[in-house]
């Protein structure tokens, strides 16, 4: 089984406009949607659509429950949430102009996860995770869940013994590095934040990392990324395509790649299927809509060369 | 009594936010705060502000009455809308930042008013309005609510005896000079659509529409404005404020100016009180509020200068 954890998951609202959105004009909504966002939600949203069973957890507030388990009925998003009373899962609004490329994140802070939602999150992770299981943990921390709550958790999840995945950033990042988990995927800015050896070059500094991470990727946006595994490093070259929004395409990349080690693929079809997977992530305007069409034919443009060390 | 009629109210989301707001990044939501929105809604806030009996008209939707309604509530603002099944009154986004001056606006379309409720307003207003009462129509008209509907609200309005407020712009502002109303207050760009000789200059249009129109206001932003009346033209100077931002000014203006005429203090006085209130509301983040007290210190700042014919 694959089990995402979200922490602090959200209610994406994502409001269409025409045109960039200006100060003193009414800028007309065209139409509005609703996402569940998150980026373990986003995650699971991908495992999905490949039909690869699996199952959300986190802490979800009691208000408005209802409207985001409806969101991911529609997504086929199983899940088994924790539920904080008297809370409200965040929104998170997303701006969307139609005739410009990229959009506007406006996420609220979320609520305070109560002490009791701490212990019974880890409680959770103890009796249903075992060695065979592959668990996703991606997206910030809301307030009140520590550096040392994190640590726990992550223990925690090891102690399983099953694959880790892990999607966070900041000294969240840094902690996982510490404690070793199988996969992370940091971008440029990200992976500052844990270099070893900053005299040395990027390559080399993902050289040392990926000796205690199974999993190294380092995305580069765009251009595409590195991947480290097992002392060799990839550079892998994305299609180029027609940029509409790049949001969302991180969660593409680690719900595609994840979806590859549950299928047992070879490490080359894994990192082609999920880079055409995000390319097709970017051509659309919303923050989590890909098409497996797409990502098929984009696929095959994707280049991996392996990088000699010097 | 002084009714307002807001023919498509809205729930206003206020999204603070630390900065302005840019594409590509987390753009944190600090707090959000719900006021009740359309330009009918403000003037009857002001009004209540000011302890003067007003009620409220307009169509709102069932879907989210309970929301919008503890809203009027909180702010004491009476009311009597129609109802329509099944419909949502639409949300106003304002993302304001906290530390730069100016608001951006994003309001939905709002719901079409059924024909049902278009024959129900006009049966309200002939049971309710009598000729000693004031009936401010503000904000633009829903999708589906023509010029013919509204230049029939209009005669309505008008064939009870009552003095007839109207701030709407584009062709309803035209509608409304058209049939002849007692109160309109177009900016410089509203009133290019009710010019009535182009080779004239402001002051002399201003002249010849003030014929038909008894107190006729050019708002000028910052700037002040100018007020027709008994054949005389004024220019109000405002005073100088710190702007954080001007939206909503104009509401707050309308809604001081019909609380003085309801007093029967002299033009002077309520223009003084009017331009006051909308300096105050401009050293505000939100749309609607103001101090009484800042406007009263604000008013004393006010200058009123009558212009010459040329």
């Amino acid at each position: 089984m694959i089990y995402t954890i979200t922490l602090n998951p959200a209610i994406d609202q994502l409001l269409f406009v025409k045109n960039d959105i200006e100060k003193r004009q009414a800028n007309r909504i065209i139409r509005s949607e609703w996402d569940c966002g998150g980026k373990g939600l986003h995650v699971s949203g991908v495992l999905s659509k490949f039909s690869i069973k699996n199952e959300a957890l986190g802490i979800v507030g009691s208000q408005n429950r209802a409207a985001l388990y409806s969101i991911l009925s529609e997504k086929q998003i199983a899940h088994d949430f924790l539920v904080q009373d008297g809370a409200r899962t965040r929104t998170s609004f997303v701006i969307i102009s139609e005739e410009s490329s990229g959009s506007i994140m406006m996420p609220e802070a979320g609520f305070p996860t109560s002490e009791a939602n701490k212990i019974a999150l880890l409680e959770q992770i103890r009796q249903k995770v075992t060695q065979e299981d592959i668990v996703v943990i991606a997206g910030s921390p809301p307030p009140n869940f520590t550096l040392a709550d994190f640590g726990t958790l992550l223990k925690a999840v090891k102690a399983t013994g099953c694959f880790v995945a892990c999607d966070v950033s900041g000294a969240y990042l840094h902690v996982a590095v510490k404690i070793g988990v199988d996969f992370i995927k940091p971008n440029e800015h990200e992976i500052e934040e844990i270099l070893v050896d900053k005299t040395k070059t990027l390559v080399e500094n993902i050289n040392l990392l990926a000796k205690n991470i199974r999993y190294l990727i380092v995305s580069l946006s765009g251009e595409g990324s590195y991947c480290a595994h097992q002392g060799r490093v990839y550079r892998i070259i994305a299609p180029q395509v027609l940029e509409k929004n790049d949001t969302g395409a991180g969660d593409c990349f680690v719900g595609a790649f994840i979806a590859g080690i549950s299928d047992q693929l070879p490490l080359q079809e894994i990192l082609k299927r999920a880079t055409g997977c995000s390319a097709s992530k970017v051509m659309h305007a919303d923050s989590s809509t890909f098409s497996m069409v797409e990502a098929e034919i984009l696929k095959e443009q994707v280049t991996i060369i392996e990088v000699e060390e010097m």
